[in-house]
């Protein structure tokens, strides 16, 4: 059976993901495409990567038809996203790909983005979307939010050892690098290759960053008491990938064991060989998600890093995981291309 | 049905090409690795971004059965690959990646390769590889040649102008960029990143460039006569892709509808509308081919350009293609992945 | 003595390659920076790697005072240099970098700028900044046009062959390869880091590129006849750099010496061996132009490469070494660091 | 005066960023490179960038003589460099850029480079060479040991801290990410464009990198006790440059005090202000090193990040301070060259 899929922002980098990902898909077809300020367009004009596939021209949203349309992918920008989705037909079901439904609590929305949720009953209903911890919720969910990408790796790293209580809550850090894609097709001077090329340094230091929302909301429930990582990301003159590197205080072996059971059955998230690490240039544009772990010299002190690709894993292979399970297709349709090296 | 496929030389960089193809084919199951400075090692070892998948361990050629295989791919060293060749069972079929039979006179291979060839009798019967040329020969070959991958976009972007007299056969200029990969993964001074970042410069100017050799075979054999075109590869900044900049004397309009009507029925090779042309990173890691047409400001000159990968269509995609129709395939299996942007 | 010089457009690339240069010139002192849409910032907090030095404040051209300055450098954009140089008092020189004052006619102007220009007659008093080349004229210059980045680079491969009459002038083709920084810290898409690096395609494709203004005005002076060159100018996956290679139909040992001699008492111009052929990663940051001249294969074909830095031979180290010129101090200094590399 | 130079292991990275510091020294003159396995080649045949110099011809050390050497800037490998500067004559001063004069304890040396050292003696005698914190001692010194570069940048944000008591010295990580160059020009899979390009991970990790032995010397030596520091390196797609992400507990705005009255003389470190963080793009190609200090969410965790570029100020930049002041000269002379951006 096939089901009709519609993406809404699909003149970003996080929809051309999706279409690339569904290009090959054995059970999708995509039967619209919105970009508000590209309506009109052809993909092919927006996306010349993309010319080989017979797909619909660009619409505004409000010339969108969700007639028969199963499933929407969301990929627009923050807040307009919650503003759109309140007006989606009932029988189309939603995996939103911006930063709107991850945090359920009203007021932490406010706190992080500076505003209150136009849409806080959808907020509740909304399934948080990390796959692999709430497979079960999101399989009959009408709306799931795609998480942070950076919020996805840190995650992938920690859950496992925060509920099984292996690892000091509180000293734990997360230094992250993350390639430039992550900030989307935005103008802005420091997204420039020449400003970016040759360099590297950090962002929203100190605690800023909104993707500490989802980490203080999701490793405070798993733990059942407040959890404060520190977080700093770091921008790679690279174009797709994250790797974190998390310091922990707890022992190696338990921590790589802790992730080797929790993740024994999942076809994306792989645990390493003890003492071996990850690199972004393994997981590039892949699903797949690599974790490595290593004892510090210092006993007591473990270092874990995990790699994943922020427009797939990270985003848009999320979302279609999200969106197999919700239809009832296989999880991993569409998801099993390799890596791309070099 | 399912084919069994072995890879020699899988340890470099069209190997695990290759194999990141093949991982989503429906019909070929790899059942040999070889790679001979790497035997006794895991692909996961050589390869960390194929470790998700089930492959088997590298061996040696010399232990390596060919019981039961039906498809060799050897991506071996140039003058190993037709040692190799020679010595495989008559019941294997053979793609090599190599430059070893891309030319079938024996005097032209010693002219370009400085030794006479090992196996002038396996060279004589050889396919030579550009799919969408030989497409009926290579359905019955028993050993295809796989084309150098400048040699496969200068191609591309001339062959139908030639056979069509569109264009002066005594004005042809190749001025094309390429990635590094298609230098192998080989320990270079050259090839590393603090010296290749950030630059870019010519290499085997004048004419000394072995692909020329396919060029003259291919381009004489069509047109009849002799032609000796100029080509001058430079070495980017970049991983992959090819970007053939093609000066000829010729109507652009004449020039764009023979290459369209050419490949109008082409599923990898695209003609761009009139007076667009591509770029590598559209289409980077996949089997297609962009072509553009340009006219000149000065009358009776016009500018082709051609864009392919040259890990792909340049080599390991072309690879496929060719085996796909071997084994009487459906000729794009495996290989319609979107490409990989940004 | 020190001279007074303020530097308009200060926010650009070349206005901070200005300030970089001059930095370590014992003859000049920075005293005004103007950038409109800055003005107010310091330096530092536009360009960071400026901060160690002591220099004035940005502000808008409005406010910024011309007593007692010597040499105005303009990094203005173009259109608007015209109109504010107009307004410049008498007592002050300027070197231009926009593209204002090149073309020295003005129907050229019009055609390849499309509209009129707003200061004809500064027009015509301008001298081409082509040091090498307008060395005299520049002395007493009171208004120097620096040339374009792209039409430097093929000048300088092309100008000592034109005047000699060592090469056919009707079948001349520059394929010309240019790094990022030379399109300027503009917000455009297709300057992103994620677009452009890992890519590399043409523009201005088929004769449409401005410097083409200069070739033309340039080479039929030269020439004493009409003369009309193909150029076309790639976009690589670098910062800065531009390698030229040149086409032409001659003799390689007469182009070569013919190119030697002409710059043999050049400190910035290098002919390289015979044979040998230059890479952008060797002159990067540095005022220096190598060029190298390859016979091939074909009888009567040459390929001629050249290579400087678009930020610094191409705009801000010629604008300081024309500055120097005029005011009668050592050509070369503050021009004398050598190339970066790695 | 002129003060006769000469550098051993002049074919690698180090000794050409030597050359290109020192060819705009007003007071020092390269009598003598040495480069083993390319004796007998020019410098512009190793390193085309230099070409403009009229340097000496390479060399092998035995063919070197040191007859009015006054300085000595060794760029050997490590172990080589020992034994071969064991061996040089009494009145020549030298500057070691090895890893061979670190450690002062020999104890330390074999623990960390596995074997005894060759010139016990001479590493007793060896002065520490980052240059603002031994100043004095340099200046009577005959022999310097250049510090490992990522050491260097670690020790610049933690040093002042450390003695002023004012962070934990149990708690302290260095997350640091170090572009290519510092690897050197060797031939190494890792190191190739095609590896390492769009890559980004970890190396060395748990503790095992030989910087440490630096930290755990310096550190332990200024808190007068055993101090252990958690130190992960990572690779970065770049060619220049080394940030340092520092975590520690102590108290941002007395942590910034700190550092800015421990830096507000020098000429090369500069503290920035509180809440700004530096680039390594800031710092590229230039002897500067860039300070920043921020708050964490969480009371009492400060993060420091450091910049500077290890071929620079990190390796030849900091041999040629530490050169000038052992010759008496300016200390600055040389090193004022502006970093290049973009």
């Amino acid at each position: 059976m096939t089901y009709n899929v519609a993406i809404l922002g699909a003149s970003g980098y996080t929809g051309a993901e999706l279409v690339r990902l569904i290009s090959t898909h054995p059970d999708l077809k995509i039967v619209g495409l919105s970009g508000n300020s590209k309506a009109g367009m052809t993909m092919a004009e927006v996306f010349p990567h993309l010319r080989h596939l017979d797909l619909p021209r660009l619409t505004t949203i409000e010339d969108m038809s969700f007639d028969g349309v199963d499933m929407v992918f969301c990929g627009l920008p923050h807040a307009t996203s919650q503003e759109v989705i309140a007006k989606l037909p009932d029988h189309v079901r939603i995996v939103d790909m911006s930063a709107d439904f991850r945090l359920r609590d009203t007021a932490d929305y406010e706190k992080w983005y500076g505003k209150a949720h136009a849409a806080p009953d959808l907020q509740k209903t909304a399934v948080y979307g990390l796959t692999e911890f709430y497979r079960e919720q999101i399989k009959t969910a009408r709306l799931v939010a795609g998480t942070g990408c950076n919020a996805a790796t840190g995650q992938y790293a920690l859950r496992p050892l925060i509920s099984s209580s292996v690892i000091d809550l509180d000293h734990i850090i997360i230094d992250l690098k993350a390639a430039v894609s992550g900030a989307g097709r935005s103008l802005k001077e420091n997204l420039l290759h020449a400003e970016l090329s040759e360099g590297a340094h950090a962002y929203a230091v100190g605690g800023t960053h909104r993707h500490l929302g989802e980490f203080d909301q999701e490793f405070s429930a798993i733990a059942g008491r407040p959890v404060q990582v520190q977080f700093t990301p770091h921008l790679l003159p690279a174009n797709r990938g994250i790797l974190a590197t998390v310091y922990v205080h707890g022992d190696a072996d338990e921590v790589h064991s802790t992730l080797s059971q929790a993740y024994a059955n999942e076809t994306f998230i792989i645990t390493l060989p003890k003492g071996e690490h990850p690199s972004i240039k393994h997981i590039r544009a892949s699903n797949f998600c690599h974790i490595g772990v290593v004892a510090d010299r210092i006993p007591g002190r473990t270092i874990i890093i995990a790699a994943l690709d922020n427009l797939t894993k990270g985003s848009s292979g999320q979302a279609l995981q999200n969106a197999n399970l919700m239809l009832g297709l296989n999880e991993t349709s569409g998801l099993m291309v390799a890596p791309v090296f070099p």
